[in-house]
């Protein structure tokens, strides 16, 4: 992880967001939290930012266990033109998400706000416990946060961070339906981490637009018993059923079968663009 | 394409929603303009609601070729339960956002209502033509026009068939930033096309949790010629990293090549669900 010389970081906000949530953590883990934290109004204004800022890092959600993969971070991989830019790491964070209020009573509580995915992942806690309440979807669990700090008669589905920066009470807690929800994030930064000799490799490629050309960059990894944990699809957004693939590869882009395999797949592809080796880290 | 018995259609309205005018154009097609439409309020219930009642097909968007795969149609698929549903057909069409009004002149319209994704498709023009108009997010481009039909100083991004249903003027035609969107539909019904002698094959499978798995997989696909036209992984849901592939195959599933690489794969994978095969359609 460079370190030198960095002074800010890029997020999605608001502060409270569960991006937030992870910066916190991993600026924790990896002792930079004297770094000035920028939240942004978008995963796009984010990587703008960031790219435009050589002293800085910027972190984006690129997975959710239920939602998949977050589309809108791997279409701004594709418009960075700096490359020097490399994913430096990733840190997976549990969503535990809250219920926060003004008010101490469930009783009280009249209209309950947050992001659609968070109002959904709670769905079966709501429909019980405020079967009477009025839902109100608004952009982010952070935003439903701030909205409520300011009234007496709502509450807000959102993470613990949240209870402190808009000073609301905890009225219960980890209500999701489903337990087990995560969500990874990735940590951009210039320049590879040459200290690396155990990870994983994120790239995105697009195959030549001819007959099992996919296959036959699959069957590359194959050959040199190289593991893809991850394959996703983009559209190219020029023509429907032209794509471009995001994978991630067990090993690092300096071992000697990734290596081989990535100067095969080049004479294979349209384009390759190696986004960075990481090591894995899950957040308690 | 089975048409004996069939009574009702089910699809995500409201009328004038693109899924609809897709509808229409089907039913054209097919000379099934008799049948009942059943607007529904998401993909969700529309899915449903065509399980429940066997007299019945449904249309779901699948992909479009600015935003990818529509992950809500492959989640349903494989949330249904009669395993005599099949795709039986496929439709494209052609996305050409309208700017739609009680007014007749763009200098009278100071709102403009749409789906995020379709204010997001016209940002240019809205840049360069509305500079000053307040820009408000619906849930569909359906309800856009609904909302707009009942208000003199606001229009709506939406398609053609609206401007007939809420009998509002066409302020202007075509106005997306990049022309070439597109839409693709699957028609769902019950029991298989036995007529087919071309078209593609769509199938839902989980691999094993295992190295390489997904890459076993593919290269029987390989070892039969079969192509893959699309791939497309979702969360199984139940932990971070595991997946569900959606993928569509050139070939009917009756065709000996087909047949074998399918009978293999289900040596090699947790579950497989074919979804059906079916003759590509594009609708100019």
């Amino acid at each position: 992880m460079q370190k030198n010389n960095i002074n800010n970081i890029y997020y999605l906000g608001p502060n409270g967001s569960n991006t937030y949530y992870a910066a916190i953590k991993f600026l924790e883990r990896e002792n930079l939290t004297s770094l000035n934290k920028l939240p942004q109004k978008s995963i796009k204004s984010a990587a703008e930012n960031f790219e435009n800022d050589i002293n800085s890092l910027c972190i984006l959600p690129i997975e959710n266990s239920i939602e998949g993969i977050v589309r809108e971070t791997l279409d701004n991989f594709l418009t960075l033109k700096d490359n020097s830019i490399q994913i430096q790491g990733e840190i997976t964070i549990p969503i535990n998400h809250m219920l926060l209020s003004n008010a101490k009573n469930k009783k009280d509580i009249k209209k309950i706000y947050s992001h659609p995915q968070a109002l959904a992942q709670c769905g079966n806690y709501l429909y019980k416990n405020f079967p009477d309440a009025e839902l109100k979807e608004v952009s982010s669990t952070g935003y439903a946060a701030q909205k409520v700090s300011t009234e007496t008669d709502s509450a807000a589905i959102a993470n613990i961070t949240c209870s402190d920066i808009f000073n609301l009470n905890i009225v219960a807690e980890n209500i999701n339906d489903e337990k087990g929800n995560q969500t990874r994030f990735y940590i951009l930064g210039r320049n590879s981490d040459n200290n690396l000799n155990m990870g994983k490799t994120a790239l995105m490629l697009s195959t030549k637009n001819q007959h099992g050309a996919l296959c036959s960059v699959l069957q590359i990894f194959a050959k040199y018993n190289i593991n893809l944990s991850c394959i996703e699809s983009r559209p190219s957004k020029k023509k429907l059923g032209e794509y471009v693939f995001f994978m991630e590869l067990d090993g690092f882009k300096e071992e000697t079968n990734i290596k081989k395999s990535l100067t095969e797949i080049k004479n294979n592809a349209e384009f390759v663009k190696i986004l960075g080796s990481f090591k894995e880290y899950k957040c308690s």
